[in-house]
Protein backbone atom coordinates (compact mmCIF):
# COMPACT_ATOMS: atom_id res chain seq x y z
CA UNK A 1 0.00 0.00 0.00
CA UNK A 2 1.00 3.63 -0.96
CA UNK A 3 1.49 4.61 2.71
CA UNK A 4 4.19 1.85 3.44
CA UNK A 5 6.29 3.39 0.88
CA UNK A 6 7.63 5.82 3.08
CA UNK A 7 11.08 5.91 2.11
CA UNK A 8 10.08 6.91 -1.38
CA UNK A 9 7.64 10.15 0.17
CA UNK A 10 10.78 10.84 2.18
CA UNK A 11 12.72 11.40 -0.81
CA UNK A 12 10.09 12.90 -2.64
CA UNK A 13 9.61 15.86 -0.18
CA UNK A 14 13.36 16.14 0.17
CA UNK A 15 13.08 16.85 -3.87
CA UNK A 16 10.27 19.31 -3.28
CA UNK A 17 12.26 21.16 -0.53
CA UNK A 18 14.97 21.24 -3.43
CA UNK A 19 12.63 22.73 -6.01
CA UNK A 20 11.13 25.35 -3.78
CA UNK A 21 14.76 26.37 -2.79
CA UNK A 22 15.86 26.62 -6.69
CA UNK A 23 12.63 28.92 -7.09
CA UNK A 24 13.67 31.00 -3.98
CA UNK A 25 17.09 31.42 -5.81
CA UNK A 26 15.38 32.63 -8.97
CA UNK A 27 13.37 35.16 -6.77
CA UNK A 28 16.22 36.75 -5.00
CA UNK A 29 18.40 36.81 -8.56
CA UNK A 30 15.31 38.87 -9.64
CA UNK A 31 15.90 41.16 -7.23
CA UNK A 32 19.85 41.21 -6.86
CA UNK A 33 19.61 41.63 -11.37
CA UNK A 34 16.01 43.30 -11.46
CA UNK A 35 14.61 41.51 -14.03
CA UNK A 36 10.81 42.22 -13.39
CA UNK A 37 8.46 39.81 -14.28
CA UNK A 38 7.76 38.90 -17.06
CA UNK A 39 10.92 39.12 -18.92
CA UNK A 40 13.21 36.67 -18.42
CA UNK A 41 16.12 38.14 -20.21
CA UNK A 42 19.03 39.55 -18.12
CA UNK A 43 22.93 39.08 -17.14
CA UNK A 44 24.11 36.02 -18.63
CA UNK A 45 24.56 35.20 -14.47
CA UNK A 46 20.77 35.80 -14.13
CA UNK A 47 20.03 33.62 -17.58
CA UNK A 48 22.13 30.72 -15.88
CA UNK A 49 19.96 30.54 -12.76
CA UNK A 50 16.91 31.17 -14.47
CA UNK A 51 17.91 28.46 -16.80
CA UNK A 52 18.69 26.42 -14.38
CA UNK A 53 15.93 26.03 -12.47
CA UNK A 54 13.73 26.00 -15.45
CA UNK A 55 16.13 22.86 -16.86
CA UNK A 56 15.39 20.96 -13.11
CA UNK A 57 11.71 22.08 -13.54
CA UNK A 58 11.05 20.24 -16.58
CA UNK A 59 12.97 16.98 -15.26
CA UNK A 60 11.25 17.01 -11.72
CA UNK A 61 8.21 15.09 -12.65
CA UNK A 62 10.20 12.31 -14.89
CA UNK A 63 12.16 11.90 -11.85
CA UNK A 64 9.37 11.20 -9.71
CA UNK A 65 7.66 8.76 -11.70
CA UNK A 66 10.81 6.90 -12.29
CA UNK A 67 11.44 6.75 -8.78
CA UNK A 68 7.92 5.83 -7.77
CA UNK A 69 7.72 3.04 -10.77
CA UNK A 70 11.11 1.88 -9.37
CA UNK A 71 10.35 2.01 -6.19
CA UNK A 72 7.13 -0.03 -6.38
CA UNK A 73 7.77 -2.42 -9.17
CA UNK A 74 11.81 -3.20 -8.42
CA UNK A 75 13.15 -1.96 -4.79
CA UNK A 76 12.22 0.91 -2.70
CA UNK A 77 15.61 0.98 -0.93
CA UNK A 78 17.73 1.19 -4.49
CA UNK A 79 15.23 3.48 -5.88
CA UNK A 80 15.36 5.63 -2.53
CA UNK A 81 19.22 5.50 -2.79
CA UNK A 82 19.31 6.64 -6.39
CA UNK A 83 16.63 8.93 -5.51
CA UNK A 84 19.11 11.26 -3.05
CA UNK A 85 21.89 10.72 -5.50
CA UNK A 86 20.07 12.48 -8.53
CA UNK A 87 19.04 14.91 -5.94
CA UNK A 88 22.80 15.84 -5.20
CA UNK A 89 23.77 15.75 -8.40
CA UNK A 90 20.92 18.18 -9.38
CA UNK A 91 21.87 20.59 -6.28
CA UNK A 92 25.54 20.53 -7.86
CA UNK A 93 23.92 21.24 -11.51
CA UNK A 94 22.60 24.07 -10.54
CA UNK A 95 25.08 25.76 -8.12
CA UNK A 96 27.46 24.97 -11.28
CA UNK A 97 25.16 26.23 -13.55
CA UNK A 98 24.68 29.18 -11.45
CA UNK A 99 28.41 30.30 -11.50
CA UNK A 100 29.33 28.78 -15.45
CA UNK A 101 27.83 27.49 -18.16
CA UNK A 102 30.58 24.58 -18.06
CA UNK A 103 29.86 23.96 -14.69
CA UNK A 104 26.36 22.35 -14.91
CA UNK A 105 28.16 19.91 -17.45
CA UNK A 106 29.41 17.13 -14.81
CA UNK A 107 26.44 17.41 -12.72
CA UNK A 108 24.22 16.96 -15.29
CA UNK A 109 26.10 13.47 -16.70
CA UNK A 110 25.69 12.13 -12.74
CA UNK A 111 22.27 13.21 -12.91
CA UNK A 112 21.31 11.70 -16.00
CA UNK A 113 23.03 8.53 -15.39
CA UNK A 114 20.91 7.95 -12.10
CA UNK A 115 17.96 8.74 -14.30
CA UNK A 116 18.96 6.40 -16.49
CA UNK A 117 19.64 3.25 -13.99
CA UNK A 118 16.30 4.24 -12.14
CA UNK A 119 14.88 3.73 -16.53
CA UNK A 120 16.18 0.18 -16.19
CA UNK A 121 14.88 -0.42 -12.83
CA UNK A 122 11.51 1.11 -13.97
CA UNK A 123 11.63 -1.41 -17.11
CA UNK A 124 12.69 -4.38 -14.78
CA UNK A 125 10.54 -3.93 -12.59
CA UNK A 126 7.56 -3.60 -15.01
CA UNK A 127 8.70 -6.63 -16.57
CA UNK A 128 8.76 -9.01 -13.52
CA UNK A 129 5.92 -8.04 -12.68
CA UNK A 130 4.29 -8.48 -16.32
CA UNK A 131 5.51 -12.19 -16.20
CA UNK A 132 4.12 -12.47 -12.74
CA UNK A 133 0.59 -11.90 -12.81
CA UNK A 134 -0.22 -12.29 -17.18
CA UNK A 135 1.75 -15.39 -17.46
CA UNK A 136 2.00 -16.31 -13.65
CA UNK A 137 5.92 -16.71 -13.90
CA UNK A 138 7.60 -15.39 -11.26
CA UNK A 139 11.04 -15.40 -12.82
CA UNK A 140 12.95 -13.75 -9.25
CA UNK A 141 11.55 -17.40 -7.48
CA UNK A 142 12.88 -18.98 -10.43
CA UNK A 143 16.07 -17.87 -10.50
CA UNK A 144 16.95 -18.94 -6.93
CA UNK A 145 15.38 -22.21 -7.79
CA UNK A 146 17.45 -22.90 -10.58
CA UNK B 1 -6.44 1.88 -1.83
CA UNK B 2 -5.83 4.18 -4.05
CA UNK B 3 -9.77 3.77 -4.98
CA UNK B 4 -10.90 5.42 -1.79
CA UNK B 5 -8.51 8.23 -2.56
CA UNK B 6 -11.65 10.00 -3.89
CA UNK B 7 -11.39 13.50 -2.64
CA UNK B 8 -7.83 13.69 -3.98
CA UNK B 9 -8.90 12.59 -7.07
CA UNK B 10 -11.48 15.06 -7.98
CA UNK B 11 -8.87 18.04 -6.40
CA UNK B 12 -6.54 16.38 -8.93
CA UNK B 13 -8.73 16.87 -11.91
CA UNK B 14 -9.93 19.87 -10.95
CA UNK B 15 -6.15 21.13 -10.85
CA UNK B 16 -6.16 19.36 -14.83
CA UNK B 17 -9.07 21.28 -15.94
CA UNK B 18 -7.82 25.00 -14.69
CA UNK B 19 -4.15 23.94 -16.09
CA UNK B 20 -6.02 23.20 -19.35
CA UNK B 21 -8.12 26.23 -19.13
CA UNK B 22 -4.75 27.94 -18.89
CA UNK B 23 -3.47 26.66 -22.25
CA UNK B 24 -6.31 27.63 -23.76
CA UNK B 25 -5.72 31.05 -22.84
CA UNK B 26 -2.07 31.28 -24.01
CA UNK B 27 -3.97 30.02 -27.14
CA UNK B 28 -6.45 32.50 -27.48
CA UNK B 29 -3.79 34.92 -26.43
CA UNK B 30 -1.27 34.06 -29.44
CA UNK B 31 -4.10 34.23 -31.79
CA UNK B 32 -4.98 37.79 -30.36
CA UNK B 33 -1.75 39.12 -30.54
CA UNK B 34 -0.65 37.56 -33.67
CA UNK B 35 2.41 36.19 -31.81
CA UNK B 36 2.89 32.81 -33.73
CA UNK B 37 5.06 30.01 -32.62
CA UNK B 38 7.84 28.97 -31.87
CA UNK B 39 7.94 32.96 -30.77
CA UNK B 40 7.25 33.06 -27.35
CA UNK B 41 8.22 37.28 -27.17
CA UNK B 42 5.03 40.24 -28.24
CA UNK B 43 3.60 42.91 -26.70
CA UNK B 44 3.81 42.78 -22.45
CA UNK B 45 0.22 41.83 -22.00
CA UNK B 46 0.57 38.75 -24.28
CA UNK B 47 4.17 38.06 -22.22
CA UNK B 48 2.41 37.88 -19.05
CA UNK B 49 -0.24 35.46 -20.00
CA UNK B 50 2.45 33.37 -21.30
CA UNK B 51 4.25 33.70 -18.05
CA UNK B 52 1.56 33.26 -16.00
CA UNK B 53 0.70 30.08 -17.69
CA UNK B 54 4.27 28.85 -17.73
CA UNK B 55 4.79 29.66 -13.66
CA UNK B 56 1.73 27.43 -13.29
CA UNK B 57 2.95 24.67 -15.11
CA UNK B 58 5.66 25.07 -13.35
CA UNK B 59 4.16 24.80 -10.01
CA UNK B 60 1.79 21.98 -10.71
CA UNK B 61 3.58 18.61 -10.62
CA UNK B 62 5.05 19.70 -6.95
CA UNK B 63 1.26 20.75 -5.86
CA UNK B 64 -0.16 17.47 -7.18
CA UNK B 65 3.00 15.48 -5.35
CA UNK B 66 2.36 17.25 -2.07
CA UNK B 67 -1.28 17.19 -2.25
CA UNK B 68 -1.02 13.50 -2.70
CA UNK B 69 1.55 12.70 -0.23
CA UNK B 70 0.15 14.82 2.48
CA UNK B 71 -3.32 13.32 1.67
CA UNK B 72 -2.31 9.79 1.72
CA UNK B 73 -0.02 10.02 4.94
CA UNK B 74 -1.37 12.88 6.86
CA UNK B 75 -4.95 13.45 5.97
CA UNK B 76 -6.78 13.38 3.07
CA UNK B 77 -9.86 16.31 4.16
CA UNK B 78 -7.26 18.73 5.19
CA UNK B 79 -4.96 18.09 2.08
CA UNK B 80 -8.33 18.43 0.12
CA UNK B 81 -9.46 21.68 1.39
CA UNK B 82 -5.74 23.20 0.81
CA UNK B 83 -5.90 21.92 -2.28
CA UNK B 84 -8.79 23.83 -2.99
CA UNK B 85 -7.35 26.87 -1.77
CA UNK B 86 -4.21 26.47 -3.92
CA UNK B 87 -6.66 26.03 -7.19
CA UNK B 88 -8.46 29.46 -6.43
CA UNK B 89 -5.04 31.21 -5.29
CA UNK B 90 -3.80 30.19 -9.14
CA UNK B 91 -6.80 31.31 -10.71
CA UNK B 92 -6.26 34.57 -9.34
CA UNK B 93 -2.83 34.64 -9.93
CA UNK B 94 -3.51 33.85 -13.49
CA UNK B 95 -5.94 36.72 -13.80
CA UNK B 96 -3.73 39.37 -11.65
CA UNK B 97 -0.92 38.67 -13.57
CA UNK B 98 -2.72 39.00 -17.09
CA UNK B 99 -3.51 42.18 -15.82
CA UNK B 100 -0.24 43.85 -14.56
CA UNK B 101 2.87 42.22 -12.86
CA UNK B 102 2.28 43.67 -9.53
CA UNK B 103 -1.56 41.55 -9.86
CA UNK B 104 0.22 38.42 -9.62
CA UNK B 105 1.78 38.93 -5.73
CA UNK B 106 -0.96 38.61 -3.47
CA UNK B 107 -2.23 35.85 -5.22
CA UNK B 108 1.30 34.26 -5.36
CA UNK B 109 1.84 35.05 -1.61
CA UNK B 110 -1.75 32.84 -0.78
CA UNK B 111 -0.60 29.98 -3.31
CA UNK B 112 2.66 29.62 -1.75
CA UNK B 113 1.13 29.79 1.78
CA UNK B 114 -0.91 26.80 1.18
CA UNK B 115 2.01 24.97 -0.76
CA UNK B 116 4.15 24.94 2.22
CA UNK B 117 1.14 24.09 4.66
CA UNK B 118 0.70 20.96 2.65
CA UNK B 119 4.56 20.62 2.71
CA UNK B 120 4.88 20.78 6.15
CA UNK B 121 1.75 17.96 6.56
CA UNK B 122 3.46 15.95 4.06
CA UNK B 123 6.71 15.80 6.68
CA UNK B 124 4.25 15.37 9.51
CA UNK B 125 2.99 12.15 7.47
CA UNK B 126 5.97 10.76 6.62
CA UNK B 127 7.31 11.51 9.85
CA UNK B 128 4.27 9.52 11.53
CA UNK B 129 4.15 6.47 9.05
CA UNK B 130 8.40 6.35 9.44
CA UNK B 131 7.95 6.00 13.62
CA UNK B 132 4.70 3.87 13.13
CA UNK B 133 6.58 1.22 10.60
CA UNK B 134 9.93 1.55 11.38
CA UNK B 135 10.13 2.29 15.08
CA UNK B 136 7.19 0.30 15.63
CA UNK B 137 5.95 3.48 17.68
CA UNK B 138 2.20 5.35 17.29
CA UNK B 139 2.75 8.68 18.22
CA UNK B 140 -0.63 9.96 17.58
CA UNK B 141 -2.01 6.65 19.50
CA UNK B 142 0.54 7.83 22.60
CA UNK B 143 -0.84 11.38 22.30
CA UNK B 144 -4.13 10.57 22.73
CA UNK B 145 -3.30 8.06 25.16
CA UNK B 146 -1.39 9.93 27.05
CA UNK C 1 -2.40 -2.35 -5.05
CA UNK C 2 -0.35 -0.41 -7.48
CA UNK C 3 1.51 -3.24 -8.44
CA UNK C 4 -1.07 -4.71 -10.22
CA UNK C 5 -1.22 -1.44 -12.55
CA UNK C 6 1.85 -2.88 -14.36
CA UNK C 7 -0.38 -1.85 -17.54
CA UNK C 8 -0.47 1.95 -16.61
CA UNK C 9 3.40 1.43 -15.98
CA UNK C 10 4.21 0.35 -19.01
CA UNK C 11 2.59 3.26 -20.69
CA UNK C 12 4.28 5.69 -18.26
CA UNK C 13 7.77 4.21 -19.09
CA UNK C 14 7.10 4.50 -22.58
CA UNK C 15 6.20 7.89 -21.82
CA UNK C 16 9.35 8.83 -20.04
CA UNK C 17 11.65 7.01 -22.82
CA UNK C 18 10.00 9.58 -25.25
CA UNK C 19 10.73 12.64 -23.34
CA UNK C 20 14.30 11.38 -23.05
CA UNK C 21 14.42 11.39 -26.83
CA UNK C 22 12.81 14.65 -27.18
CA UNK C 23 15.30 15.80 -24.78
CA UNK C 24 18.75 14.25 -26.67
CA UNK C 25 17.15 16.02 -29.47
CA UNK C 26 17.50 19.37 -28.06
CA UNK C 27 21.08 18.85 -27.19
CA UNK C 28 21.72 17.90 -30.33
CA UNK C 29 20.18 20.89 -31.54
CA UNK C 30 21.81 22.88 -29.68
CA UNK C 31 25.31 21.42 -30.93
CA UNK C 32 24.06 21.43 -34.53
CA UNK C 33 22.95 24.90 -34.84
CA UNK C 34 25.95 26.01 -31.84
CA UNK C 35 23.33 27.63 -29.37
CA UNK C 36 25.19 27.35 -26.05
CA UNK C 37 22.87 27.44 -22.80
CA UNK C 38 21.90 29.63 -20.95
CA UNK C 39 20.56 30.64 -24.68
CA UNK C 40 17.45 29.84 -25.96
CA UNK C 41 17.57 32.08 -29.04
CA UNK C 42 18.72 30.66 -32.47
CA UNK C 43 17.71 29.92 -35.87
CA UNK C 44 13.80 29.17 -36.22
CA UNK C 45 14.76 25.63 -36.71
CA UNK C 46 16.37 25.51 -33.64
CA UNK C 47 13.60 27.28 -31.92
CA UNK C 48 11.06 25.35 -33.06
CA UNK C 49 12.89 21.85 -31.70
CA UNK C 50 13.60 24.05 -28.17
CA UNK C 51 9.85 24.87 -28.15
CA UNK C 52 8.59 21.14 -28.95
CA UNK C 53 10.23 19.51 -26.32
CA UNK C 54 9.30 22.35 -24.36
CA UNK C 55 5.92 21.73 -25.07
CA UNK C 56 5.74 18.49 -24.58
CA UNK C 57 7.54 18.60 -21.32
CA UNK C 58 4.48 21.04 -20.14
CA UNK C 59 1.48 18.29 -20.78
CA UNK C 60 3.70 15.54 -19.90
CA UNK C 61 2.63 16.05 -16.05
CA UNK C 62 -0.96 16.41 -16.98
CA UNK C 63 -1.43 13.35 -19.26
CA UNK C 64 0.76 10.93 -16.89
CA UNK C 65 -1.61 12.23 -13.99
CA UNK C 66 -5.00 12.07 -16.09
CA UNK C 67 -2.99 8.53 -17.61
CA UNK C 68 -3.34 7.09 -13.56
CA UNK C 69 -6.53 8.30 -12.92
CA UNK C 70 -8.40 7.01 -15.54
CA UNK C 71 -6.81 3.88 -15.37
CA UNK C 72 -7.27 3.53 -11.57
CA UNK C 73 -11.06 4.73 -11.15
CA UNK C 74 -12.42 3.91 -14.68
CA UNK C 75 -10.59 1.51 -17.08
CA UNK C 76 -6.64 0.19 -17.17
CA UNK C 77 -7.56 -1.40 -20.59
CA UNK C 78 -9.10 1.70 -22.14
CA UNK C 79 -6.50 4.24 -20.57
CA UNK C 80 -3.28 2.56 -21.85
CA UNK C 81 -5.07 2.29 -25.18
CA UNK C 82 -5.03 6.20 -25.00
CA UNK C 83 -2.07 6.43 -23.42
CA UNK C 84 -0.24 4.53 -26.24
CA UNK C 85 -2.12 7.22 -28.95
CA UNK C 86 -1.67 10.05 -26.68
CA UNK C 87 2.63 9.15 -26.94
CA UNK C 88 2.13 8.96 -30.88
CA UNK C 89 0.38 12.30 -31.77
CA UNK C 90 3.12 13.68 -29.26
CA UNK C 91 5.59 11.93 -31.28
CA UNK C 92 4.01 13.33 -34.67
CA UNK C 93 3.64 16.83 -32.93
CA UNK C 94 7.61 16.68 -32.39
CA UNK C 95 8.51 16.05 -35.54
CA UNK C 96 5.69 17.82 -37.31
CA UNK C 97 6.84 21.03 -35.47
CA UNK C 98 10.60 20.74 -36.09
CA UNK C 99 9.72 20.91 -39.86
CA UNK C 100 7.42 23.42 -39.74
CA UNK C 101 5.38 25.55 -37.50
CA UNK C 102 2.03 24.09 -38.92
CA UNK C 103 3.37 21.17 -39.26
CA UNK C 104 2.10 20.77 -35.41
CA UNK C 105 -1.15 21.76 -35.62
CA UNK C 106 -2.49 18.14 -36.82
CA UNK C 107 -0.84 16.11 -34.15
CA UNK C 108 -1.62 18.51 -31.55
CA UNK C 109 -5.16 18.10 -32.16
CA UNK C 110 -5.37 14.75 -32.24
CA UNK C 111 -3.10 15.06 -28.98
CA UNK C 112 -5.30 16.75 -27.29
CA UNK C 113 -8.50 14.97 -28.51
CA UNK C 114 -7.20 12.23 -26.41
CA UNK C 115 -6.16 14.67 -23.52
CA UNK C 116 -9.48 15.37 -23.12
CA UNK C 117 -11.11 11.65 -23.52
CA UNK C 118 -9.02 10.91 -20.66
CA UNK C 119 -10.14 13.72 -18.74
CA UNK C 120 -13.80 12.72 -19.24
CA UNK C 121 -12.97 9.47 -18.33
CA UNK C 122 -11.25 10.26 -15.00
CA UNK C 123 -14.47 12.46 -14.64
CA UNK C 124 -16.55 9.88 -14.73
CA UNK C 125 -14.36 7.52 -12.89
CA UNK C 126 -14.34 10.01 -9.97
CA UNK C 127 -17.74 10.45 -9.91
CA UNK C 128 -18.76 6.70 -10.08
CA UNK C 129 -16.08 5.86 -7.08
CA UNK C 130 -18.19 8.71 -5.28
CA UNK C 131 -21.48 7.76 -5.72
CA UNK C 132 -20.22 3.83 -4.48
CA UNK C 133 -17.87 5.10 -1.58
CA UNK C 134 -20.19 7.87 -0.09
CA UNK C 135 -23.19 7.05 -1.35
CA UNK C 136 -23.31 3.29 -1.18
CA UNK C 137 -24.46 3.60 -4.97
CA UNK C 138 -23.53 1.56 -7.57
CA UNK C 139 -24.25 3.07 -10.95
CA UNK C 140 -22.68 0.50 -12.97
CA UNK C 141 -24.32 -2.45 -10.69
CA UNK C 142 -27.67 -0.61 -11.10
CA UNK C 143 -27.36 0.24 -14.88
CA UNK C 144 -27.03 -3.78 -15.34
CA UNK C 145 -29.43 -4.50 -13.10
CA UNK C 146 -31.65 -2.25 -14.98
N1 LIG D 1 10.27 30.64 -13.02
C1 LIG D 1 9.94 31.55 -11.94
C2 LIG D 1 10.51 30.99 -10.63
C3 LIG D 1 10.29 31.78 -9.38
C4 LIG D 1 8.88 32.30 -9.18
O1 LIG D 1 7.92 31.52 -8.99
N2 LIG D 1 8.74 33.65 -9.23
C5 LIG D 1 7.48 34.32 -8.96
C6 LIG D 1 7.77 35.57 -8.13
S1 LIG D 1 8.99 36.67 -8.88
C7 LIG D 1 6.77 34.75 -10.23
O2 LIG D 1 5.61 35.15 -10.16
N3 LIG D 1 7.46 34.72 -11.39
C8 LIG D 1 6.89 35.24 -12.60
C9 LIG D 1 7.19 34.40 -13.79
O3 LIG D 1 7.55 33.22 -13.64
O4 LIG D 1 7.00 34.93 -14.91
C10 LIG D 1 10.47 32.93 -12.32
O5 LIG D 1 11.05 33.05 -13.40
O6 LIG D 1 10.24 33.90 -11.59
N1 LIG E 1 15.50 22.27 -22.19
C1 LIG E 1 16.81 21.66 -22.28
C2 LIG E 1 16.68 20.24 -22.81
C3 LIG E 1 17.92 19.43 -22.97
C4 LIG E 1 18.88 19.47 -21.78
O1 LIG E 1 18.56 18.99 -20.68
N2 LIG E 1 20.08 20.07 -22.02
C5 LIG E 1 21.15 20.13 -21.04
C6 LIG E 1 22.48 19.88 -21.76
S1 LIG E 1 22.74 21.02 -23.13
C7 LIG E 1 21.23 21.47 -20.33
O2 LIG E 1 21.94 21.59 -19.34
N3 LIG E 1 20.53 22.50 -20.83
C8 LIG E 1 20.67 23.82 -20.30
C9 LIG E 1 19.36 24.54 -20.22
O3 LIG E 1 18.29 23.91 -20.25
O4 LIG E 1 19.42 25.79 -20.04
C10 LIG E 1 17.70 22.57 -23.11
O5 LIG E 1 17.19 23.60 -23.57
O6 LIG E 1 18.89 22.33 -23.26
N1 LIG F 1 3.01 27.05 -23.81
C1 LIG F 1 2.07 26.87 -24.89
C2 LIG F 1 0.65 26.76 -24.31
C3 LIG F 1 -0.49 26.55 -25.25
C4 LIG F 1 -0.26 25.49 -26.33
O1 LIG F 1 -0.13 24.29 -26.02
N2 LIG F 1 -0.17 25.93 -27.60
C5 LIG F 1 -0.06 25.06 -28.75
C6 LIG F 1 -0.96 25.61 -29.87
S1 LIG F 1 -0.61 27.32 -30.27
C7 LIG F 1 1.36 24.98 -29.26
O2 LIG F 1 1.65 24.13 -30.10
N3 LIG F 1 2.27 25.88 -28.84
C8 LIG F 1 3.58 25.94 -29.39
C9 LIG F 1 4.62 26.18 -28.36
O3 LIG F 1 4.38 25.96 -27.15
O4 LIG F 1 5.74 26.55 -28.76
C10 LIG F 1 2.27 27.99 -25.89
O5 LIG F 1 3.12 28.85 -25.64
O6 LIG F 1 1.63 28.01 -26.95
Amino acid sequence: MLEDSVGLAAVTVLGVLEQAYFCLQVIYARRKFKVSPPSTAGPPQFERIFRAQANCSEYFPIFIIVLWISGVFFSEALSCLCGLLYLYARLRYFQGYSESAEGRLDPLYSSARVLWLLIWFCGLGVLLSFCRIYLKLDLIKGFYAA
